[in-house]
């Protein structure tokens, strides 16, 4: 199964100085699309920061709904989560129309007990490949559960934990958090300015994620993997600021095989 | 052909003071569907004014997606109208997706000369229906396409007049305008801030769309005809101030049969 791997495209963001990049953002819109009909993909995955500010203008929201429309010509099932930066209200808009026609938004997290993350199944000749749809979460919502949670990883892996998961199947996370291993922090680009990380408190340390057979991450701004080889941020295909001048800019492609067999890792030009 | 003919909710209103009115906008909602699910109509109309800001909470967003997601439940064709205090954008997001489950909204007018009007068909017994969709305007759109044109009589006589509409079949017009018969203004409301009538610039004569079967407005908060029985604003099923305190607020309920043939107006109390 072959999944195109994406995140943080940050819809209606400014430049210093507030100059607007619609058009930009307009064009790498088009190139996902391109390059979606090219390759087909069997999934698209958005992981998180589709918008840029909690409450995007009119032509942001404008632009957002030409994308949906656009990736439902497409006939790809989209799965997608609410990032730091999005509105889980705002991003909720239409999603229960839009899943029927295999477009998933999941915008909130499990409220009570009988709650459970969003699980899309699609299907390849190897079987049933499971995706966990973990929205941005703060460790106060874990506490709801149990109040002994004191930090970040604790709180994803209660949350995982909590899902009845078949590791026999393949299973994928998408999940936006600032994930480290080892102590070592992922590499940072300017236009982060979500790097609220000071003194570690959001951190998630990658074990917590360890047993799914693909992690699709998104926060951080560049390409890079978090440990293993299968926790992967795709980084954003937009340059978004002068640090990321140098970045290659790359659709991760995966391509998921039989139960532990993840295909090299391709990486598309825009 | 059983219609209800709604219009402004405004949903995210907020009284003087900024007291919110979810509450009771949520309780309204639960009214409209529970007597949809009594009188089982054929289709549900919207005529404009949808939110009551052009930029809408987030709470009031999450409000309006339930709604549609209730609506879709239903099964029953809905047809919704941007108003003036709607924001095309916003009320646009999901709606190619909401089409698809008959839920149908326009927000914006043609913009060249091979746009026309949204235009909704439904049939029973005695042949079709056809609902055109007019998404409150301003003259100045109607003048992109004749600079002759002076005032909104002018501007909807022309919008409509390009539309290639089969008068031997029976049609129905749902508006967002100021109507006016004989000069004489519809009856308002305090909670109609949008009385920018001053020197009657945004009237608009009914005699410009008195060919139609029925014409469903909104805008003018109390129901009523305007100089044609059928030609009528519903008013809004919620009490938006203290002079609307002693109106019966009621679901205004059309029932058209053959053409020429409109059963008198019931009106269901709320």
């Amino acid at each position: 199964m072959k999944l195109f791997h994406l995140s943080d495209i940050h819809l209606g963001k400014q430049l210093n100085g507030g100059m607007s990049l619609l058009e930009e953002q307009e064009y790498m819109i088009n190139q996902i699309l391109e390059q979606a009909r090219i390759h087909k993909p069997d999934v698209i995955i958005f992981a998180g920061d589709i918008y840029d500010k909690s409450n995007p203008s009119a032509q942001t929201h404008q632009l957002y709904n030409d994308f949906m429309n656009q990736l439902d010509d497409l006939n790809i099932p989209v799965l997608m989560i609410a990032g730091n930066h999005d509105s889980p209200e705002r991003l909720n808009i239409g999603s229960l129309f839009m899943a029927k026609r295999n477009i998933y938004i999941s915008t909130s997290l499990p409220e009570t007990e009988d709650d459970h993350l969003m699980k899309i199944t699609l299907k390849d000749d190897y079987g049933n490949i499971n995706f966990y749809l973990l929205p941005f979460m703060k460790t106060g919502h874990a506490k709801r559960f149990n109040g002994d949670i004191s930090n970040y990883t604790e709180a994803i892996q209660f949350m995982l934990d909590r899902e009845p998961i078949d590791f026999n199947q393949r299973n994928v996370l998408i999940s936006h958090q600032f994930y480290i291993s080892n102590g070592k922090k992922p590499e940072l680009r300017d236009s982060e300015t979500i790097i609220q990380s000071i003194g570690g408190l959001d951190e998630v340390d990658v074990e917590a994620v360890k047993n799914f057979d693909y992690v699709a991450l998104g926060h951080i701004h560049s390409n890079q993997c978090v440990g293993y080889e299968h926790i992967r941020y795709c980084g954003t295909p937009l340059k978004y600021s002068s640090s990321e001048a140098n970045d290659q800019k790359v659709i991760q492609v995966v391509n998921i095989k039989e139960k532990g067999k993840l295909e090299k890792l391709k990486v598309k030009i825009l």
